[in-house]
């Protein structure tokens, strides 16, 4: 594919001078338009070394207004991000709405540049195919959030690569951005070509294709880059239009059937005697304890995510779950309404910021489960997005347990009846008002609707690695010890599937 | 000061048990009280070793609502946080106004651990001595932002901690955690102890002082901790209520007759003619991208600062000044209203936050200079608060000087006269109609009140290591050249001061 490339393509000066000029006028005015429509744009540079990436960032730039974009260049992880799913470190770098983000170099590099110097391996997991499936959905959720993503690739024959490296070596000024992969680029150059080849293929997909720039020649290449940049823009400011949906109705207006119903199902008569809860609960912690030893030793992610009806128990299973843990070694975080700068990114963002690192247990207090929950619910996310968001969400699940991390989610279950008991105890009680808020009792009239809304989430987000746990909270002593002993139980099993 | 400690004070069972249920109830309320008023609070747990700081969060914290605190264990810095001043990482986790941060170890390891085990040398900058007065700033200007410190060192002999270490280490559960630093602690015992003592003399601060806790007993010094605890959030909760000072009014009625008119002094008659702009622009911007390697060879840390008036051809002067760097080594970072997140946190938060890395140019478009500008003038800052700014903003930038940043920073001076035919002329321009909001008229209008707010700001921030540079901005060519020249002469002098 990349040696049919025609790399005699050139333009005589004046055709640039002119062609350049108008583009990038135009391209003021659509960085103008973006910021007005709120329009999130990636823009992806990748290509071989010294194909002219950073003079492409600073041909764009140079007429752009600088409180607009932000230009990120991608060096291999630090120890810290390796921490994490390799695309955790993209997503705290996305733009926010209005914003362009510049990649110079990218994901991609985790599937070309790591692969080449075997910094991955073979037989690891997640594998190179599952890695280009996780990039192209992240870049569906990325396109189907409204972001604009232009993707480049920079090519250059093998003389070429080499006779650019040799020039800039000589020249102080440039010497030093020569590192010595570049020239490993050069050597190895076929099998890197290879290495794009198929990374170019498995991730041109619909929403987010690659464009094949001639690079030999600068101003071919700058002159196709600006165009495609430039139409890229156009078109998603124009779906934009189409894509302005009416305001979504809440689900009040649209109680539906669900195929079977799960919560109905959970016997909420379980309970357990004040002595029993005592001793099953000190024999869970212990548990959970030495468990953390292991956690620490192979360096093992867990997340625990709590979603429940409100007063269902959550924060009183959450202290006895942690109760005995050492405390540097987990950390609960509550995620109550976004912030405004959480606001202008995608509804994943937060809790990608927010992932426990390897060794350490992330408690989070409710979750992304709120999109198909209190977002459809109130109307917050119109149909589209909250249908979407099952996909969207098995997948963030997905990348999660495929890079190791230990995933455990609950929904407390309780009656309608024990749910008013228990607001009304709160109300009599000066230590617990706080806890209680007009939304519990508005909440409480959407019962119905959040049963729909809770039963289909579990359905569609329930898979191999990722199960939910509906744990019956009427009785707190029983939720408490099977919420523990749930958690102990799904570390075990994968401790025991690593041997 | 250390030796003289009894260490032989405990508590019996009972007394323990009715007194740390109490203190228990008490500090559950204050967490309430906290949140309600706001108040943000830090605690902070050193000591030796198996001192038992962590039985002590865990003990606190069970009683905690869990949506309001975070514990931040302190690690050894990581490579990554070693590129910034040391108390970068810290500010980092500093609590939101209502929130309570657990540090479990803290910024004082780093006068402490750091150098017992040499990690830093004598001959440093900053020295020790620096430090703990970076360390006092840095509380101070907590406790004036309104934050609650509670500071305690837990004491062990040496032959106590060697048999807990003992202990500790022949206990699966507890082994883990014994590192070979904490044996070392036993080993120096007495050298640590000099420093700790050191340490706890020059820190010990009115606003901040420590608590010394008799940690042999594990009921004494839980009960003194939490007494202490409890005692401190009481205090500042009663102080708030004095401090609540009516709102502040807006610069406007408070006109004053500064020292000397700085900006008056400028010859805004400076210009250079198309030609010579063209020349001299050319020539230093092939000098910053020279330059620009040696940042990067030596992992200077470089931040230069943008104010100036509205339409005083900012945006312009950062175009120029970056227009043939490398787009990997700067960025642009425009400062506009806090967001929410913002808001509820120091205003120097937002600032730490983005600060450049060793190595990069970092550019700011705007700055800290709005909380005696903006925020004084529009009354958003009290006059108590703007005032006791200049010595905050004095001790922000020691630290980033002595931590060795090149901080470059800049008034561009325009006259009223020149802003007016700047304005109308982006009034007529399709293109930049952007650029001029409401807001610009009505900061127009307080042009005295800036005036004297900005020669204040600057006769007061005025330093020999973080001088300002005003620049004669009527002319376009001059200013951008100035800036640029500024800039290239600050690095060779910083360069020079190497050698």
């Amino acid at each position: 594919m990349l040696d049919t490339l025609n790399l005699k393509l050139s333009l005589d000066k004046a055709t640039y001078k002119s062609e350049i000029d108008r583009l990038m006028h135009q391209l003021r005015e659509l960085q103008n338009a973006c910021w007005g429509k709120k329009l999130p744009v990636i823009v992806v540079l990748e290509g071989w070394a010294a194909s002219g990436k950073g003079g492409l960032v600073k041909q764009i730039i140079s007429y752009m207004d600088p409180r607009g974009f932000q230009v990120h260049p991608i060096w291999p992880p630090t120890a810290e991000e390796r921490k994490y799913p390799f695309l955790w470190r993209f997503w705290q770098k996305l733009p926010a709405q209005g914003h362009m983000s510049f990649f110079y170099h990218s994901w991609y590099t985790h599937v070309l540049e790591e692969r080449l110097f075997k910094r991955l391996e073979t037989d690891q997991v997640p594998t190179v195919q599952q890695l280009f499936g996780q990039i192209n959905s992240f870049e569906r959720q990325m396109v189907d959030y409204g972001t604009a993503i232009a993707k480049f690739w920079l090519h250059l024959s093998r003389k070429e690569l080499k006779s650019r490296l040799k020039d800039y070596a000589k020249d102080e000024l440039t010497a030093w951005r020569v590192r010595k992969e570049d020239w490993k680029q050069a050597k190895h150059y076929h099998r890197y070509a290879s290495f794009a080849e198929e990374m170019l293929v498995q991730t041109s997909t619909g929403v987010a294709p690659w464009t094949l720039v001639e690079a030999e020649s600068e101003r071919w290449a700058q002159v196709k880059v600006l165009t495609h940049l430039a139409s890229t823009l156009t078109t998603a400011l124009d779906q934009l239009k189409i894509k302005l949906s009416p305001p979504s109705l809440p689900a009040q207006t649209q109680l539906e059937i669900t195929e079977s119903n799960l919560l109905a199902q959970v016997d909420l008569s379980l309970s357990l005697s004040e002595k029993d809860y005592e001793e099953q609960l000190a024999k869970a912690q212990v548990k959970l304890r030495k468990l953390q030893l292991n956690i620490h030793k192979y360096d093992i992610p867990v997340l625990a995510i709590f979603e429940g009806w409100d007063a269902a128990g959550k924060g009183g299973a959450i202290k006895r779950l942690t109760r005995i843990l050492d405390p540097r070694s987990y950390f609960v975080h509550p995620f109550t309404a976004p912030t405004d700068e959480e606001k202008v990114h995608h509804y994943l963002w937060r809790f990608w910021r927010r992932l426990p690192t390897k060794g350490t247990i992330g408690i989070f207090d409710r979750s992304w489960y709120g999109r198909v929950l209190v977002e459809r619910v109130e109307g917050f996310a119109s149909e589209t997005e909250w249908r979407r968001a099952y996909r969207e969400i098995n997948e963030f699940e997905a990348q999660l347990t495929s890079a190791g991390y230990v995933l455990v989610k609950f929904w407390l279950h309780i009656s309608p009846e024990e749910q008013l008991h228990r607001f009304t105890e709160r109300q009599n009680n000066l230590f617990k008002q706080y806890k209680l808020t007009d939304e519990d009792w508005r909440n409480r009239q959407n019962w119905n609707y959040y049963d729909v809304a809770i039963n289909q989430a579990i359905q569609r987000t329930t898979t191999p690695s990722a199960p939910w746990t509906i744990v019956a909270a009427n009785d707190k002593y029983y939720a408490r010890v099977k919420v523990i002993k749930t958690v102990v139980e799904t570390i075990e099993a994968q401790l025991k599937s690593r041997n």
